[in-house]
């Protein structure tokens, strides 16, 4: 490898201005290409005085910029979010933005989704390996047994971690682990990894070096997985709302009867297709509320399964419901305190502590309203036209 | 609902500054929050001038920016990918660049990623509601019968999509027809759908009205689906690297057999989990790329899916595989062509027509480099300290 | 290992009832446990005069039994089973043969089940490890330019397996080779082991002694395979009825619309549960015709998939549904001979060549018959009674 | 429908030898065809004296007649199992009981299996449907303040059952209760309708006519299920064993290492398919044994799941693993009282109370030894000889 091939590198202060110019230099050089929007995105914007990035980022030539669209009145009756939001939505999908207002305003007309945090966890689970299947059944007796020790362990390393309980399972002569923790305001990812690679330490010296991995796919974190679907990850929330047949028919074109008809068939497909819950939409939404919020992107991988739920109440009306169980997401930490990301986060009253659950019930609010706006386009055939004309604007009066 | 809460539209020219700055103003007197940085991202970064943003968008107030990192030199022996590039990553999570960079070091030391492109198809498929069993296995017959002239209607909406063949699914006396494209350069959601859209109007005007929904799921989009990890959705990758042993400890900091071993518990794990597949952490470099190129983000929840294999070769080596069937990218359309975007595809030499299958091979060979560092780092147990010293680099020299 | 610890054998007569008499002797004399039953009612129920069982089991010791139960009448609009038919079911839980004949019962006045068989292939993988990625590529090709070499070899070991395709499939440096037959009335399973085996020989030899496994479950014999779930293996079947409104609450003492809605109740638990497909206990009924026809019953594990799909019609109606992708049987070869099975088979019309597709048209119309039969006792709460005084006959008239 | 088509009942004594003749008359008359190996190989065992058979079966017509052969020696060192027991397989697949009974060989040559019940659970779980979200909260919180009172209600049905703890599932505005029993020796299946459904009566009354639905597949019953897969259902047994490399080499005609090295492969296939853990046919030895020893066959679709694990050790020797999380089986109920299934359960001193964990843990050696006679077969290219001479018995001496 030539030395040209190396990306330049400054350990003392790698995002300063001049470091991110010098390895921009280098890049074009290397590369040929012109680089001067990413460029100008970070030093033009007057949005980067004194923050710090290297926590965020390594080897930075800059920013890409994601429009940023707004979309809203979304009424939310939940425990935590309470009052009418507007949510920002980062995306350069056509149409997306648009889609999830118009189901805000239909579900805003209906009087607001309820929405509820039915749990709140973040998990990892260590292999350890053990010489037989018996010492294996030993050793999680043993846990069981120390089961404070180990907690005091697990949390001399995090001030908001709390860890909430163990579940062993017996693999073989392997044992996994599941460390489930409170994580409070922060995703958590982090916090967990060190907490438990910490305990860890531990429970291999009183082992004997008792040979152990940190992550071994079990809690399946950045993957659909049907164990966490299943028993949750991260943030469990639940919304509904009853939208009444004059609102469908006027605000989505169609009726409650066409969404429910339409749904079944989309059940039939789902399961054909083997795909884990039911929705038609969630990772839209999602991506475009992470991306705005600072949130951990990846995280869309398992935080968009779930299940929608349409009914027609004996009045008529349209019954909507979406269970999300596994909602990852936070209001500190990762890129929650970047300057265009935090603001996105105050446009809905949900930057810092104490706001993670919030922030919660109104994604999943948000991502009912997306449901709904599809299904009603996908029942009465409009889908496409939508989509076509994605910069012709309704006027929803 | 109060005039006030409307969202401040303005369907001439609703991305111009003035647009922008109108809609900013409202939303900072109904939320009560400044909204300066996200309104001078947008504004002073030069990088807008003469773009049109409202293809991309609705109800535009400003951009959020992501940081982007360049993680390299990664050497790719392609079909069409060939010669060492430098990826950009646009994360807001430290020591995902730092990460990926030490696994492209890796990969390029050892000779480079062999890659190629397996299968290129991108699907929807509708759903027809027949009154009968019986009625539906002649339909199916009607549509076999008749593949030329719906391929004609087809491909009539459509410059670049070319309709390859039907697979009619019977389902009680519903028929879902998977109509499946090449869309060449673009990931081709939208063009599907229209195409589709179109012939299936033809197809129910033939069959009295017949009553069909454009998409019920059964192509699973945005969603992790067996079927398409099974039988392809978007593009499939597969890629390779044999890394002699002294590299794997020199520079991974572990040996091959500790790699294979880890791997083999970290296999329990992931069944036990009831995982599709089995990868490491795919999500996080594709979410980099994704947000960083220009793609539809959301989309990493199909992409991320696919098989990292690990083993000792009878000279002992180490030998990396990974096939990811449901590679969903492109190198026009959506948020290929805005000014940051550009600039990050170009870097690769990816930016335009003819350059989506060397683009692909360039995602699947960073993904790899992602695989080997995370599980050097998890099979030696170093997993934690890089994320805790995320801003403290390493030399590779 | 002590000499009286081996099984008694004699190859020559393996199956006699002098050989079987030494053999339980001998077993009465190891455990101490007299066999009196399992002797008895293999040597004097008059049934096994002349008839060979070397080639269905080895060690033989005697005979266990397994009561027979009728259900019927059934009435099936087939296209190869046409008529009213009695179906055998063994078992030895009480209710299933009064829970299936209360369904057929109904179907039956509703007018008969139409079924239809829609796919009807076997398969098995075999994988070839090539040395590197773009071997397996060329590996690949090479197959597909020689499919009619290939079909000939295969079919050079079997009188009735027709070699239809070999869909491959690239996994890193493996190669995964579907061959999909037809295999007329058996089963096929050993058919197609010894068909490909063949050919994979000649393969191997082909490309230098190429190493290949014969089978490692990518076709997924006896599990289910959410592949085999989604493109077939064994029959595919679907069948469907109409049941009018009066039938619906006069026999099965519930409304179409109660038991649509607990159908709804059932899909979202079905789909929180993680199941592939929808069915309320397909496994019941081919558990006992499996048993009672001499098939493979360990099969039932990869035919017990498919979805039931109920909805009321504009009529007020209740149209009831079953797809059944995966039935694995076969009218001759396996037990289908033995005297017993052979009779089963021949109540049903069923026994021998030219046969397999009737029986699979009146296996899913079973099926079919306890589907509703146990969604109704689920719907209007009777199915513990039923259950608990499952000795009871109701009349039905 | 015609008088004569009413299958023949006779409520009084409907097994009798008489009644059993009128029935078998009258099916041959509308079958026309003659019936009599059933007739007599119920009537001419001489083993159903005084055996009361209507428990088991409805329109009973007679029995069909499993062929029983015997394999072993296997030694189980278990914790309920302790010693060397003969296994009874029914079956009529030539080569299952061989090939079972090559792999028992091995496993006692090594010193035998270390087996252990790891969970033993039996659950159902009603739904509920609440009229919206906040008191499905609420309701869930109900049930968890009366645990104690739910449980007395819930053992008044049951001699043997404990009702253990009740998950409660918010879905919507539905609430799943998973109700997790212990029901000792019985496989428990109609205790827990009959005790759950008691209760659910309890619940309903005090929550004003609230309705139910005992079974919504969210405890998935004869199917495979993720959550069952992961959480449990019926006995959880893990089996171990360590064979010496001489002993693999010489019985099973192939290394460790090539053992190991066809698992890798195998996995890959088994992922690629999307099937639920991994396991080569567990579901040959469970329909045998199940067949057998009257357990209910159609649990081998629940029970047929797991994962089998195969590693080197540092010695150089074959270790193996098998975890079966839902094996179904009970030693009292069911068919296990018939004469010829109390014989096959008591060879295996597993008849009775008290002797459920024992046959679990035979049940879960007897299936490891399937998979290291299969895997053996598969690995050095023998499978089809095995299959293909299946009546010429191989020497292990």
């Amino acid at each position: 490898l030539k030395k040209t091939q190396f990306v330049y590198r400054n350990s003392k202060d790698p995002c300063s201005i001049d470091s991110v110019n010098k390895r921009v230099d280098w890049l074009e050089e290397v590369t040929g290409v012109k680089i001067q929007s990413i460029r100008n995105a970070y030093q033009k914007s007057e949005t980067f005085n004194g923050v710090e990035l290297r926590g965020n980022i390594e080897n930075l030539i800059g920013v890409v910029q994601i429009p940023v669209g707004v979309a809203g009145p979304l009424k939310v009756n939940g425990k935590h979010a309470k009052g009418t939001f507007y949510v920002p939505l980062a995306t350069t999908e056509g149409a997306i933005v648009e889609s999830y207002m118009r189901g805000m305003w239909v579900l805003t007309k209906a009087g607001g989704v309820t929405a509820r945090v039915l749990k709140d966890i973040m998990h990892i689970s260590p292999s350890f390996t053990l010489p037989s299947l018996t010492q294996a059944i030993e050793f999680v007796e043993w846990v069981k047994a120390h089961f404070k020790t180990l907690k005091a362990h697990a949390e001399s390393t995090t001030e908001h971690g709390v860890l909430l309980r163990i579940e062993p399972q017996v693999a073989g002569s392997k044992v996994f682990l599941k460390f489930i923790y409170s994580t409070k305001d922060a995703m958590g990812l982090n916090m967990v990894n060190i907490s438990v690679d910490h305990v860890c330490k531990f429970i291999s010296q009183h082992w004997d070096d008792l040979p152990y991995y940190l992550r071994v796919n079990y809690s399946g974190d950045k993957k659909v997985s049907a164990a966490n679907f299943i028993n949750g990850y991260g943030k469990e929330v639940a919304v509904e709302c009853i939208i009444p047949h004059k609102i469908v028919t006027r605000f989505l074109g169609t009726t409650p009867e066409e969404m429910v008809k339409y749904f079944q068939v989309s059940l039939i497909g789902t399961m054909r297709a083997g795909i884990v819950g039911i929705n038609a939409h969630y990772a839209n939404g999602l991506a475009a509320i992470f991306i705005a919020c600072g949130q951990d992107v990846a995280q869309i991988t398992s935080s968009a399964v779930g299940y929608t739920h349409y009914e027609v109440t004996p009045e008529g009306d349209l019954k909507v419901e979406a269970t999300l169980p596994n909602l990852l997401l936070g209001t500190i930490g990762g890129g929650t305190a970047l300057p265009t990301q935090k603001e996105c986060l105050q446009i809905m009253g949900c930057s810092g502590k104490g706001k993670s659950k919030k922030f919660a019930e109104i994604v999943a609010s948000c991502l009912l309203a997306g449901e709904i706006s599809i299904c009603a386009a996908l029942s009465n055939g409009t889908f496409v036209n939508i989509h076509k004309h994605k910069h012709k604007f309704t006027k929803y009066k």
